[in-house]
């Protein structure tokens, strides 16, 4: 361990290294539940890329596994650190070098935070859609280890369609530059997409090229009350076969609805099986709403309330922003499932679900991003009960295998880390699995970038 | 060659192998100028997964190149025979498996023609926007092959986009399943993307998993004449800066015009610089058109002509559509290159591109996908001149050069294939290109698939 802080010391100052183990051991991990973390060496807290690259090599000398970290939001493990590790902290290298209207990119950092740049790039009247629930905290960087989603993708697609060009520091310290800054490219193996979602186990990366739109109009919003997930369902099949392009399609089943209202008393119909929330930030939103609700009553919706407005649409978000917190606070524990099925499955898998609570008697909420099948079923425990947090885990897994026998996958937007390694192997396959992992030692053949994570056994 | 043909037939119906060499002499190449080509030794055309599964084993097993075609509509040489290789034609697969309203999906064999498909999905209302030239010709499988583009990328993005999950026959014959149906997910590396624009050097495409979209309003057009390809590039900026979404915005130069004009009387204004087209499918599009036409005057349009309706619009489109052929009709000879740059550069581009063609006393006309920065200048020469064919020759590679100086790329949509395997290594520098060839090793170790292609030197 001497040798490894002298190293790092050649190429990064004082500052850029932490080592007091009452420090490092709160960079040890990221906000998933149950999932196993080492103590790290060193916390390192670079500022330029010429210091990545000097961890990376101290690293590849050294032969010490690393671990990258945004804000530690992600839901995962992924960002769980390895026993002995350099936890890579990429937060100081934050800033945003470029925004290009004409272009329509902007050029940052990894350690930018989300809402930071969204903010800036709105002052342009420009837009970066993802929109992770944690877009406060979480960092661009991490958005592209995960490929994160968010709430906006039914209309404007995950932070993978919105990343052009990455410049990624290798396991052995060598700078590699992917992709472009162009609207299209086709100049050989599409590396950009393969290093988004990709969880730190390929390269660093230490600056991006995104992708950004036109700001779109206000979004207007409606809430449909439904007596049963299968009507629900119905409607969101429906106002999907029928061509609407809502940029918001979310789901809170009852429990969810009563969790939300316990925490912030928002007045949410506590009577309802299936609270569906819709908006539209086309032109004429109002009329698209009005729509949505003709399909949501004819599928058998109770009461549709449009937003009179921006500040009613904008209450109706923070509601559904609050679910997980708000089924977080129903038990000491919860763990959050990521299953994404086919659309049109969507009911399939909010029955199945509720089946699965009653199964191991536990109470399981679901809020989901229901115009793309993404649903996050969160199990609430008590991890002090020994049996109680047995059938978590289990139901747990059953969920991730219903999502897999409706013809969907284990993960929507969470990422695998160490929460669904198993899984992983699953949903791909021997032959899937394999051909991943020769990727893997393609990029980093010593296992020192993120090692125990997603393929990693 | 017996041993060859013998294996085939093990797992190949006759009919699905050719090896009269008049017939297979037919299959040796695209539609690239210039690019070598080899006598095949024989021409495979399977029908189903297994058949495939059985050329692919054949091949490892006796170390033969294969070489993938679809309609061979590329331009860049990526499906030209090798000596000796096993032609593997997907033509015959050419079923629409699924087409699915509410998953907003269609699952397909590689061998549908694209305007099959486009017509299949609008019957139901949907859209599968990527439109290559060649769209009435050209496969999906082709398609995926070269990630191709079109004219509707400024607003709907590539075939990249539209591609969600494949089956891959891989080189030794097994089958890899990537990818998803669902709206979203992130479980493991994306290998879909991978495979996607590798043009036929990591695996054989056998289905694929498309995105649809909503089918949009009939889009409106209009035509821009510009007395400068300065003022047209300024034009295309302020479209674009102003958070304008056409739904096509496109560039004819003087020479394209006019060589419209000799070939289909189509009435063109002779006298332009610079004609640009833009159109838009939104809700209102007259609306957006003046406005656009607003801009054009304001930098510097001699006159702004809207389409009176769809067939007007049609017309103009269809002028654009003719461009490539209208060149092609110039000289004996042409050579289309394919440099995408930064859109806020795309005035030095033409201007560049200009300058070269004096400087090498050539006609190179060009027409561009203007909102996306992608242009394709046309070098038009008498290959029959020994110095007027060395002059096309450099002068195509002063405009990549020139692409690359301007932050672009020295392909936007044709691929690499064997016409610029040199130009790729200069784009990708040495980093690049090595990781590059380590996954083209990770995945094809006895390099039989389409070698001499893209990263093989």
């Amino acid at each position: 361990m001497g040798e490894l802080i002298e190293h790092l010391r050649e190429g990064l100052p004082a500052e850029a290294i932490l080592t007091d183990p009452d420090v490092t051991r709160s960079y040890a991990n990221d906000m998933a539940s149950f999932c196993t973390a080492g103590a790290p060496a060193v916390v390192t807290l670079p500022r330029t890329v010429e210091q990545v690259q000097h961890v990376m090599r101290t690293a590849t000398a050294l032969r010490v596994p690393v671990v990258p970290q945004g804000a530690r939001t992600g839901l995962s493990g992924a960002a769980n650190a390895a026993d002995g590790c350099i936890v890579l902290s990429l937060v100081k290298m934050d800033r945003i070098l470029e925004i290009d209207p004409v272009d329509r990119v902007a050029v940052v950092e990894p350690g930018v935070v989300n809402a930071v740049l969204s903010r800036a790039v709105a002052e342009q009247g420009l837009y970066y859609p993802p929109d992770p629930s944690s877009w406060e905290q979480c960092t661009i960087g991490g958005n592209i280890g995960t490929a994160s989603g968010g709430l906006c993708c039914v209309k404007y697609g995950v932070t993978a369609e919105y990343v052009l060009g990455l410049d990624v520091v290798l396991a052995d310290g060598r700078l590699l530059k992917t992709g472009r800054r162009t609207a299209k490219g086709v100049a050989g193996y599409d590396l950009t997409r393969l290093f988004t979602g990709s969880e730190g186990s390929l390269g660093i990366v230490v600056r991006a090229v995104l992708a950004l739109r036109p700001a779109p109009p206000q979004q207007l919003a409606l809430a449909a009350e439904f007596p049963s997930v299968a009507a629900a369902g119905e409607a969101v099949r429906q106002i999907m076969a029928r061509g609407h392009a809502p940029s918001l399609l979310e789901l809170m089943d009852r429990t969810t609805v009563r969790a939300v209202n316990a925490m912030a008393r928002m007045g949410l119909p506590e009577s309802t099986e299936a609270l569906l929330l819709a908006a539209f930030d086309t032109p004429d939103p109002a009329a698209d709403l009005a729509a949505v609700a003709e399909l949501c009553t004819a599928a058998g919706a109770d009461q549709v309330v449009p937003a009179e407005d921006a500040a009613e649409s904008d209450l109706l978000l923070q509601a559904r922003r609050l679910s997980l917190t708000a089924l977080e606070a129903l038990r000491p524990a919860t763990m959050i499932d990521d299953v994404c099925v086919p659309r049109s499955r969507l009911a399939d898998m909010l029955e199945g679900t509720a089946e699965i609570a009653r199964k191991y008697g536990l109470t399981i909420g679901v809020c989901a991003h229901a115009g793309d099948g993404n649903t996050h079923p969160v199990v609430c425990f008590d991890p002090a009960d020994a049996d109680e947090a047995r059938r978590a885990r289990e139901s747990f897994d059953a969920i991730m295998a219903l999502g897999l026998e409706l013809g969907g996958t284990i993960t929507g937007e969470h990422g695998v880390g160490v929460l669904k390694k198993e899984w992983l192997a699953r949903e791909l396959g021997p032959v899937g699995l394999e051909i991943q992992r020769g990727i893997k030692r393609a990029f980093d053949p010593l296992n020192i970038l993120n090692p125990g994570k997603v393929l990693d056994a």
